[in-house]
């Protein structure tokens, strides 16, 4: 089986990259599929898993747990939605060849060998990129999207490290990092799939 | 002008990423011509350019300037070696495309935009790597190998301190950031070369 973890600053274009990079591999490509399944497994909706995952599950369980000191519904809902999700991202890549954007599949995955990407950029470079892709609604300031952007990478970054003793982010931790500043996303993308076919031939090759 | 600079952890094998892909794309390759160059128009030979290279030029620099509290004939030879330097890294860029190992090139050559290139690699993996290549009548230990690896590393970190307020290794002044442990490297060579094209292809469409 061939797996692609992707982690990535929020707004340096990470999913862009997933979606286009399993496209060009025929790959199957998870995201928001992830999501839909928690919720129906945790029987809640996708928007309160989407914002769970976005806060961090563990940290959500950590707060659940300490607001309440003891084991309240909330926490027990934290707790399901982090086991739904090691469970759903285990099935989806035993299904096949795939790649996984977020959902610290880097980590859940780590027996399977995957091919762990991350991708980032400068601060303005991923404002600017936000603020371009904003839903409609949704009007914040430049120095509102900063806060944004560092509070959700602030939360992934938390979150990981409750998986991994190597930090968000670095680089040790990863295959390849990605620098989308300035970077037409497509215009690399059969560079990384061919890198991603080789790396896979590299460990099949030394099995 | 295409630049590609290289910055490495010592033993990750950025060298023969810097060759092979220097090869695969037409470019040239300078690394201990550098060196050369450097010896001839500081009247040293290379052997002592090379050392002062891998300790660092600007420790060198500070290092001989608070022994003797004074600008010695020491300190004259460590600056005039940073100079040259910058000089021929300047004047080797301009002749055309090229690779450029080390040097502190990426700093350097900033303003010509070069694709920035960082190789790394786990420590393990490093230190058999440099097992396997020493020279002959090089008998280190794994421990004192280790050691060797780890005092040339800040030597390079501390040195490109001087240069650059990003830390050496830092992902975010690097466009990509190759981890090759367990790496044929040369499997990877094509991807990275069409890697280098796209991003060079992106650059000029940008202007």
């Amino acid at each position: 089986m061939k797996i692609i973890t992707i982690n990535r600053e929020f707004g340096s274009g990470g999913r862009e990259v997933g979606k286009r990079l399993a496209d060009a591999l025929g790959f199957a490509y998870f995201d928001t599929e992830i999501v839909e399944a928690i919720a129906e497994r945790s029987k809640v909706d996708a928007e309160y898993v989407h914002n769970v995952l976005e806060r961090g599950v563990f940290n959500e369980i950590s707060l659940t747990f300490a607001h309440s000191f003891a084991y309240s519904p909330q926490y027990h809902k934290s707790f399901s939605i982090m086991e739904h999700q090691n469970e759903i991202v285990k099935e989806l890549a035993a299904q096949g060849d795939c790649v996984i954007v977020g959902k610290n599949a880097d980590t859940i995955l780590k027996n399977e060998n995957p091919l762990k990407l991350f991708v980032h950029a400068d601060m303005e470079y991923k404002i600017k990129r936000c603020m371009e892709r904003a839903e409609e609604g949704e009007n914040l300031t430049e120095r509102q999207m900063k806060r944004k952007i560092k509070k959700i990478e602030r939360a992934r970054a938390s979150d990981h490290s409750y998986y991994s003793e190597i930090r968000w982010g670095d680089k040790r931790g990863y295959d390849l990092c990605l620098n989308t500043t300035g970077l037409e996303i497509k215009s690399v993308i059969p560079a990384l799939a061919e890198f991603a076919k080789a790396w896979f031939q590299e460990e099949k090759d030394g099995e």
